[in-house]
């Protein structure tokens, strides 16, 4: 009951303005009723009256009571009594000034009345509320107030996440540019092998993007100093919006501090902007999306994660002309599965949605200009715009999406977000969204290093086949040692471990064992019971990183006893490990035409082929 | 009305959850009452009796009609009913579940109904409201349905803001690290002079800082690659966050992308998991605390800007025992003014609430370590520490601030932010908040070069002296010419203009005939009528800087007939200009003692002095 309470105060805008005691009043104090049946009113009822749910709740009892006539005059003089105050309880105002917005508390309701939480939970006769409202004191036997504890409130807070293992402690990685994939811990001399970070293609140490960062950071200096608006607009942030909307083939885009801010304020802007907008959300959705939208205020559906008929069901659900995001990522990135986009297009275009596609763990590693999952599923279409004769791109999967959104900080090796859209969608996001419109800009270099990684790995396909080259290999060994990997058609191996304190105890023998830094997923990030290690392969891991793994992750499995596949088989299978004909279904995304795998071909042997064939790729971990 | 209902909705969880059609089902469909008085209620009278605000109208109604005994057990029943059923509508849920949120529709609600937006308007009689709910196809004469049209929704929302003259054109301005303070246009041949930039310090082109970003970016590569929890936790965090919490005297600090995403977070955090907090918010405050207060769905109480008398009539009419955080900013970066910080850890301290003080445009320029203006209101302390003797901070302006957040992005010439605080809140933000969990960490070299300037300001008054002397020059020089300056004791100078279209103009004229790029601010930064310039001088703004900005900005007054402060004056004065007393009030924040200025000293004379002082600070602007 008391989270209900709580969860009706915050969400109500009536009751967050209102105490018990000014509840009490309203409910005692009385005026004359302005409908045509004449009476009075308690001023309670003429703002219940105001509310559209409660209006009608109201007006329906009214009429049972004393007939029809009378309640539809009633409900017009209610209208009436509302354009004519014209309160409107949370109407826009300028982010500059006194009047507040909806949630504002009013000073005097609070005056001299040491509020009783208890009393929301306790309806008082009318006769002891009157009394409480004559009698703004504290009560004689109310505690003694004391100032709210706020010390404590941390350390309880801090107390639940101990408590359910969901406490994180940070390892100190330094990843080096020169040694890519390797790092230093806190001691300078001791090496590790990074397999999880989200520099996945080794970019974050690119000569071109490191040259491209030097020269610019000489040229024009650390940071943007200021906004987009304010001295914070410059040539590197035309250059790389532009690379950006070419990359997508969209008209314009639009780029963040981050994609979660991207994110954020992308679906927040368009979700509370268009009138009862409906944001229908994959249930496996970046924590950036579900609190963008969240922040929106709209309507809000999950459907099953990558489940067409759920999607189809909820869209069917809702009238034509309500505005519909269907809001999803193309590579998700816990458990590496892949949206069925093109379906999810088909599905907008039937029911008048639009499509909000999160590519933030697919830019630079799908497609043949590393667009994304989107570009890859027309690979053939947009390899020939390299050519003389380019075949149109209209109609085609990313030409189809309204919105993508991406990152900087993963594939490309930098950091920031961005969004790529139509020219009036850009625009919009633009001119509206505060987590845009009031922030710093990106610094000149991050974005002209951003723009060269984008403009490289559009270039060279070497970087991508490697890095899918090393995935198979990889999934291929730890599936002839019977360990667990959660099958999907991406670069993504997740292990399943089934256990927050085991995995967490794996990933720290590896790292202090084995020298292999490979992050525990516990919960909240993956639901209780599906712990893994993720593992994410680059072109820089070669055959003796890959084999040290193997082996390393071979050794942990034994000595913590972790389940192998043939155990969660035996088991029924648990999300993929060990259910038939899991495997077959997420066959690899990048196939082997694609890869230029020739029939029969060994992997290391078209490892070795790519790296001879890609000498740029090829110095990518060379050093290590 | 409309615009009412869309908000009510954006509010309300029942209501937006329900189609009008289900409303209409509801109210006619009946069940037997659980109260102990008997008969029958509406399903939609059920769930308005679980509803705190309509549960207390409807017993208050009851117990009018029925007397005081029966509504009192009613009243009883609903709180049991609302226990046995369990059904929380926002209950908690994890981030990755497909059961939503409070917010979310039910699939079933919608089904087959061409939702009609007018009918919130209309209140229907219960029997056409029954015919439509057993009818649950579209009406004959409803509209044939048209998907919504996201162009044009665009569109409007553009057209509105070129209409009230908001919409923001970026100018191309490229700051060159070699010339600082000035910068090249589109084309780079053509130099104009910044004075607008919010690197205020020039730190954005600091040997010392560019040094250590290009030796990190070569050693560690471009990007973190991945967030702090997978990867992205470096020394550089670590170095950075120690340092930080060094400069403010605090236990533990914490980087996040910006300070929006900082200030968003924190608040949204804080106001949403402690119980029943209110957050007393400056009505100048940043778009990025009033979007975290909003987020974080706690109540709200905005206090005239500095205003004491009213911050402590709100603050007085809280109860003790409920949380309260007062969010405010050291200096207010459109006008200049000045919070009186002391005073309000005063009011905190007696109604036991916590201070969160964003000393965004303070940080590097304020104190004698560029701690901000908590650490300068006890210099001498702060300055005694650097001595063989120094004196306890302890109970210190700053030292009393309960969280600091600011940025390292503008004084510090990088990007990002940060709050700092007690080593038990730090934590839970670290660990509650997801705008610092999800999101890939900061650059190594941003965090390197972010941490130099912090170390490298902390140790080097020059900087901060000059831009104070170049500020009062400046100020100095338009007061002689009548310009309007907003009276404040700050770095900042804002030009009162007072029309948003001759703002521009003057800024359009002050570009392309002077060479001077001072963007113009417009509402929604500033209200309307009090469209200003805002010039911010820095250590780089020698004097030939400073003269052609003077003589510049004379002649677009005189050929735009801008007001001037006689004629504010002669008005009765405007927002401090032409008003008597109000430069006396505002006097300097940095003392003559403080800055070293010797008793008649001429400013230019201190100028040259400090130069050559500090031959850190003369390389800035000694190439332009």
């Amino acid at each position: 009951m008391e989270s209900l309470l709580q969860q009706s105060r915050a969400m109500c805008p009536f009751l967050k303005r209102t105490s018990p005691s000014s509840l009490r009043t309203l409910a005692t104090a009385t005026r004359p009723s302005i409908s045509s049946g004449g009476g009075t009113m308690s001023n309670l009822q003429v703002i219940a009256r105001r509310c559209p749910v409660m209006s009608k709740a109201l007006a329906v009892q009214s009429a049972r009571m004393i007939g029809t006539k009378r309640f539809a005059s009633c409900a017009a003089g209610v209208a009436a009594l509302s354009n004519k105050h014209g309160r409107s309880p949370t109407g826009k105002r300028a982010l500059h000034s006194t009047s507040g917005n909806g949630a504002n508390v009013s000073a005097e309701i609070y005056k001299n009345t040491q509020r009783d939480p208890a009393s929301f939970s306790k309806i008082k006769t009318p006769s002891n509320a009157t009394a409480a409202a004559a009698t703004p004191h504290a009560r004689p036997d109310a505690p003694v107030a004391k100032p709210f504890n706020y010390n404590a409130f941390y350390n309880t807070e801090l107390e639940k996440k101990h408590k359910d293992k969901s406490y994180r402690y940070f390892n100190n990685i330094n990843r080096l540019a020169q040694e890519f994939p390797r790092a230093h811990t806190t001691s300078v001399e001791e090496r590790v092998t990074v397999w999880c970070s989200n520099d996945y293609l080794g970019m974050g140490s690119n000569p071109e993007v490191l040259a491209t960062m030097h020269k610019t950071l000489d040229t024009y200096g650390a940071g943007a100093g200021g906004t987009r608006n304010i001295s914070g607009h410059n040539q590197h942030a035309v250059g790389l919006e532009n690379t950006l909307s070419k990359l997508h083939g969209k008209e314009a885009a639009l780029v963040f501090s981050s994609c979660f801010v991207a994110n954020d304020a992308t679906l927040a802007t368009l979700g509370s902007k268009m009138p009862d907008c409906v944001i229908l959300s994959d249930s496996l959705n970046h924590a950036s999306m579900i609190q963008g939208i969240r922040h929106s205020g709209a309507k809000k559906m999950v459907f099953k994660h990558n489940d067409l008929v759920d999607l189809e069901t909820k869209l069917a659900s809702l009238p034509l002309h309500v505005p519909k995001i269907i809001a999803f990522e193309s590579v998700y990135s816990m458990c590496g599965s892949i949206a069925p986009i093109e379906k999810i297009c088909d599905l907008a275009d039937k029911y008048g949605a639009i499509t909000f596609l999160d590519e933030v763990h697919a830019v630079g590693m799908y497609g043949p200009h590393g667009a994304g999952v989107a570009e890859h599923l027309d690979y053939d279409i947009y390899a020939s715009q390299d050519t003389a004769n380019p075949r149109s791109t209209k109609g085609t999967v990313m030409d189809r999406i309204d919105i993508i959104t991406g990152t900087l900080g993963k594939a490309y090796g930098c950091v920031g977000g961005y969004i790529a859209g139509s020219a009036a969608m850009v625009d919009t996001i633009r001119s509206l969204a505060p987590g845009f419109i009031f922030t710093t800009s990106l610094p000149p270099a991050t974005m002209a290093g951003a723009d060269a990684a984008i403009q490289y790995q559009s270039r060279h396909q070497g970087d991508r086949v490697l890095q899918q080259l090393h995935t198979r290999a990889v999934k291929s060994a730890f599936k002839e040692l019977d360990i667990p990997v959660i099958p999907n058609p991406s670069h993504i191996i997740p292990l399943l471990v089934g256990d927050a304190e085991v995995a967490k105890t794996a990933s720290d023998k590896l790292l202090e064992e084995h020298g292999i830094y490979v992050q525990a997923i516990n919960y909240p990030t993956v639901p209780r019971g599906e712990e893994r290690l993720r593992i994410t392969p680059t072109p820089g891991h070669v055959k003796k990183h890959r084999d040290h793994l193997v082996q390393a992750v071979e050794t942990v499995w034994n000595e913590l006893s972790i389940k192998r596949t043939s155990d969660w088989e035996a088991q029924g299978g648990f999300v993929g490990v060990g259910v038939e004909g899991a495997e077959a279904e997420n066959q690899p995304i990048w196939d082997n035409v694609q890869l230029g795998l020739k029939e029969n071909e060994a992997i290391e042997a078209a490892v070795e082929r790519e790296f001879a064939a890609a000498p740029a790729a090829a110095a990518v971990g060379v050093a290590a």
